[in-house]
């Protein structure tokens, strides 16, 4: 049976090296789900990676080491245990804010039962940049769901939200002008509620399904 | 001149498939700075490549379309320009709930001028996961800053500060009991306040240095 592990490789920034890391991954025919590259001003770069493979991990460790380039090999907790699901709140600060306020809470409830729920936020306003934003969406790891929160959302904002939806990410928006509340799964007018909301639809621990709720308004 | 390139390729999920791409990066001599995957339930996976070359990007988009298992590839705007700097806050969710309506307002403010802040929060109690958590946040992609936020934190969450501190991460903690104030850069009474000064310290449209505060207490 494969089983999941996390490795952080201390390494000397220069091309290629992502390159030989996986190949000796891919020689143990281990399948990469998460790679992050986190790069030092002051100290050398590291490369994070999860994977899992049938193969003892020692073994791998130990090729991994001596790749050129690298300097140290230490297995790690993998983020998904740590950090658990996202949500991501978008819009005008004055009501991002009181969606966050909403979804942290609800999230410290489930958190507290054994649930991992991160809720990030950006705001940020302007139909490119929010269409932009929203589009980018589904590239982010561990995301389920995302809220809009404004007052005024459409125009190609609501393009990029029927884009994402086809690609399986659930949207809430506020209760709002423009167009984007007619294409969401989900409206509420009060943002408060529409954190809480958030949270319980992506909470194992809850039992509230968002898709039987769908083009709901509150 | 190298320039820095950002390219989205479907693939089959199987082993060696980032492997193959990033041989293509490899012989192209890119420096490859972002690597996301991204599975998908019911379609083929992603994998999101942020590089930079100084060959013509055509020819490198080209081989990675003919890499065995991709069926397309598409040259996307980058994460970093969309997403920008991050700042998390963890802790409790009463507390965690009003730094991060100080900071998204503040944030607000500061990308409307251009800056791209985005505001992310897992709201978490107990020592060994706080401390795990806290460990793990410098190998979160663009983070810059964590504002520990609570009401007793201390024991091996401290020692893990300290550990992030040496790392380069900035860490602002509420006043609180514990001893995590005693090893924070910087201590702040007011929730509120203590997220505004979290945005203020790494926006580059801000002139307030946190390391000219080190040590400080509001």
């Amino acid at each position: 049976m494969a089983l999941a592990y996390a490795a952080l490789a201390t390494v000397t920034n220069q091309p290629g090296i992502l390159f030989r890391l996986t190949k000796v991954l891919a020689d143990y025919s281990a399948n990469i789900t998460y790679v992050d590259i986190i790069p030092h001003t002051d100290r050398d770069a590291e490369i994070y990676l999860e994977f899992s493979t049938e193969s003892e991990i020692a073994p791998v460790t130990a090729d991994l080491e001596h790749v050129a380039g690298v300097t140290r090999v230490e297995i790690t907790p993998s983020f998904s245990k740590i950090y658990g699901k996202r949500i991501v709140i978008m819009g005008g600060g004055a009501q991002v804010g009181q969606v966050a306020l909403g979804a942290i809470s609800e999230a410290d409830r489930h958190n507290i039962r054994g649930e991992r729920i991160s809720v990030d936020t950006i705001p940020l306003v302007g139909e490119e940049a929010l269409a932009s934003a929203v589009r980018a969406v589904v590239r982010l790891p561990r995301v389920r769901l995302l809220v809009l929160a404004g007052s005024i959302m459409g125009g190609d904002i609501s393009r990029a939200v029927e884009e994402i939806r086809q690609k399986g990410m659930y949207v809430i928006s506020l209760n709002m002008a423009g167009s984007v509340p007619d294409v969401a799964d989900l409206v509420v007018s009060d943002p408060v509620q529409a954190g809480v909301m958030a949270v319980m639809a992506i909470a194992d621990t809850a039992k509230f399904d968002i898709v039987r709720q769908q083009k709901r308004r509150y």
